[in-house]
């Protein structure tokens, strides 16, 4: 009998006993999972840096991230408050310190009353700190002009993340036909595809249009819905708002028509709004999935399911290590909520930590605060830099033959898109590769950035992207678009 | 057409349309879920702890919550060394400060060195920073005798949990008669049985040997084995050492013994060892399954599947709120391990400040460090309490007549075995409770002590226990334990 290399299924001939747990045996949906953004260019890029530590010369001195959206990896400062607090509530003996202001101070107090213990040491109440599930409230309500937002309805996580896939574990159910079909946006944050495969749900791709700055299409909800019910059973819409990794900001009527199309076709919303803080472009502005549903009345404000997702990871604050985020739910069966509790209980709780800096996030110094002006100061420097950079960054990729790149109205990316030459597609295509993913790894094996594959995200058949974030430092940022430029010439010239 | 309460698969009648997710359509393994540590005990506590705030009269003036293994909530105050480095890293001005020992800045200034942008701010790979699973990878060394550990099989994560319901999702398949089964102790520290349902595998109990401390026997294992293989594929045997809800301290004979039968038996082995540093009983010693299997030799050392996971939330330190820990696999498939890393990136990363605690608690100052001797005075004076109140806990359950306690050899709870009169048991199931959740309930109300029922770890059929940590304060613990025995002093006379 002769064996296969790779055939798993056998025992092996030397003696050894099979493995329990081998590509065979494990978990198949575990194994159709993918994920992009940390995927064999990341990979790469660790190797490469480690490469010019070891002192091989390359054709560049440094390896710039711009794959993943992690601000203080980029340089970013933290700001300073919200360290302030959290040192306090992590070595309280500090609280007697002369360094620390005031208002720091008080709110370090505050949240440690909140903590079991005193201490950020004990496991907080499975759906998060009571009082900082108050705080998140009060946020919401003053974001959304004054609708009010239960504390009950409020989760703390692990970053965004978590809940996100809390929430759509609740949702996945049926076999076959029946199956849970959750849509989602193309390109998409892979995250979304990568849980639903791992659930064993249905993807449902909708397109965002290109043509339209990235804009959300309710005809085509409608195509990629209806396609869809020959083969599951569609129950969740994804909305990223502002877009990861497309950049775009949702109009408010774009907004009202999504919400309306959920409601008839009866789909749970969950709307990732991650993003909230980070809107630059003139004429834009962050509206949330509850104050439209609640200021479109009944039925909508009163039957519409939505779960809306926020996180410490982004905004002005980038606190992306400490995995803090919240989910707020609407109008969620009051059954199922009790469930969703009883499976967040399993985890025991998300990092106090993390939801300690969301406390901050959301109850920030007021105007007579000793460090407000400070805060102040500090969160308007990352969040003008940030719409500079936006700006910036289209506009160096639009000078560029051959690229093109919409208005980067929000969130932390451009995704641009860049013509290939029939010959790069081939040549990919003979090592196997998506044509993107070839002309990304190039890139970083000439230039030292590394960004995206527009296929980690999803694109149209035909159309080529990648994904790179707005972060590096201003200084680094105008060579670095400039560098990619003149990379994206020259490899269009080689394989011309 | 008349409809019945409780009937969600109608529309309902008064023109609200039924809602997209309801206990018949969501998630059926969500529903299936059940977690007792944080049940409807937990909630009532909560309730009465919120009606003593409010004035209401109760025979008890506060709510003692022996329910949870958490330190801290308990009044444990937060090793000072660990909080010293971790607020300097949060806050990193603080370097500048004369108030912190040298060797606690060294190490600060050592991990942040090693973080994106040398910030706790930023994302870490997804298997943890890099440095950090080389202390982790040491100190299982010395732990283990010299016995080497690949910081690359060792993975970080939120707290245990994550890691174990990472490992069981990657050993699940199959469906029907092959669907995976994986070994569980009863009594269980429910996790397991939460993650099984949600995953949609078999769980397979096996008895602990209540007679005989609790004791794992081979022959049960073997038992639980050939008939879970009627209806389900086993693939994987938990084993908790030392034991949650039970205390036992495996001997280094039975975990050779458990090895071998995992090798024979082609069960991939998962070894929670959070409770590795809390082991109190005179001739009691942890062994690691990693040291006993290298040392088996070939075939054990060589081919046997096993992870290891450990935690900051337990031992000395009981860091339960930053939710750090780690899994090291051993003799894991290379792909597999591949698709394990692949998994764990969709979720980015464990929470940083976790990280941090976890990298002080396997790399402590050094006998040359100016923080070591208090460092061990605290470490030692955490352990010695627990040691003590670990043989009070046996002895005064002992003493009183109707409850029977083993020796709480290591871990952080007594799982005493309670008499409970027929006419109570009768009395509960006309209740529709457990018998054992009704004392529990009954002791609740009448003395504010929350403990949590046998029920919710499982138990042999017909016998009853409740789980009660030994973490309240010295002070309290007696006149708690006391009052516990007298309620059941009284509850047995109310029902005989
Ligand atoms: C759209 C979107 N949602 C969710 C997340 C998850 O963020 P976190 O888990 O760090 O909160 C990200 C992170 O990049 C994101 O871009
Ligand atoms: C046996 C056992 N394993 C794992 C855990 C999980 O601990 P954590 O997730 O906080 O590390 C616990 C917590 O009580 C436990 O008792």
């Amino acid at each position: 009998m002769a064996l296969r290399a790779g055939d798993h299924s056998q025992v092996a001939m030397n003696g050894l006993k099979e493995k329990v747990l081998t590509l065979d045996t494990m978990n198949p949906c575990v194994r159709k999972v993918e994920y992009a953004v940390r995927g064999p260019i990341v990979l790469r890029a660790l190797e490469l840096e480690q490469e010019l530590r070891q002192g091989v010369k390359k054709p560049f001195t440094e390896v710039i991230r711009a794959n993943i959206g992690d601000a203080q990896a980029m340089g970013q400062k933290p700001i300073t408050f919200l360290r302030q607090v959290l040192a306090l509530c992590v070595h309280p003996d500090l609280l007697k310190s002369p360094d620390f202001p005031e208002d720091a101070k008080r709110k370090a107090e505050r949240i440690l009353q909140a903590c079991g213990g005193h201490s950020l040491g004990a496991y907080s109440i499975s759906s998060g700190i009571q009082l900082i599930r108050e705080d998140v409230a009060r946020y919401i309500e003053q974001r959304d002009g004054g609708i009010p937002a239960d504390p009950n309805n409020i989760y703390l996580s692990t970053g965004a993340s978590d809940a996100i896939v809390t929430v759509l574990k609740l949702l996945v159910a049926g076999e076959g036909p029946t199956r849970t079909g959750v849509l989602i946006p193309i390109p998409q944050y892979p995250l979304y595809s990568a849980a639903l495969a791992e659930l064993n749900a249905v993807r449902v791709d909708y397109y965002l249009d290109e043509e339209c700055a990235w804009a959300l299409d309710v005809a085509e909800l409608r195509r990629a819905l209806c396609q869809a019910r020959d083969h599951c059973c569609p129950r969740a819409l994804c909305i990223i708002n502002p877009g990861n990794p497309t950049g775009q900001v949702q109009a408010r009527e774009c907004i009202e028509a999504v919400i309306r199309f959920a409601f008839e076709e009866r789909l749970f919303l969950m709307a990732d709004e991650v993003y909230q803080d980070n809107v630059y472009a003139e004429g834009s502005q962050f509206h949330s999935f509850k104050k439209v549903l609640t200021e479109m009345g009944p039925p909508y404000a009163t039957q519409q399911e939505l779960a809306s997702f926020h996180s410490v990871s982004k905004g002005y604050m980038g606190e992306c290590g400490f995995r803090g985020g919240y989910v707020e739910v609407v109008n969620l069966d009051a059954a199922v909520q009790q469930q969703m509790q009883k499976l967040l209980s399993v985890r025991l709780c998300p990092p106090v930590p993390g939801q300690v800096l969301l406390s901050m996030v959301v109850s920030p110094p007021a105007p007579s605060d000793p460090s407000f002006a400070q805060f102040q100061a500090e969160r308007q420097a990352v969040l003008a830099e940030l719409a500079a950079k936006a700006k910036l960054t289209e506009q160096v990729f639009n000078e560029a033959p051959g690229i093109r790149c919409n208005p980067v109205q929000g969130a932390m990316y451009s995704f641009p898109r860049v013509q290939l030459p029939p010959r790069a597609v081939q040549r990919a295509q003979e090592l196997g590769l998506a044509p993107d993913m070839f002309f990304c790894m190039r890139l970083l094996e000439e230039t030292g950035i590394c960004v995206v594959p527009g296929s980690g995200f999803g694109q149209r058949e035909g159309t080529y992207h990648f994904r790179m974030t707005i972060l590096p430092p201003m200084e680094k940022l105008r060579p670095l678009l400039e560098k990619l430029s003149q990379f994206h010439a020259k490899f269009t010239r080689e394989y011309s």
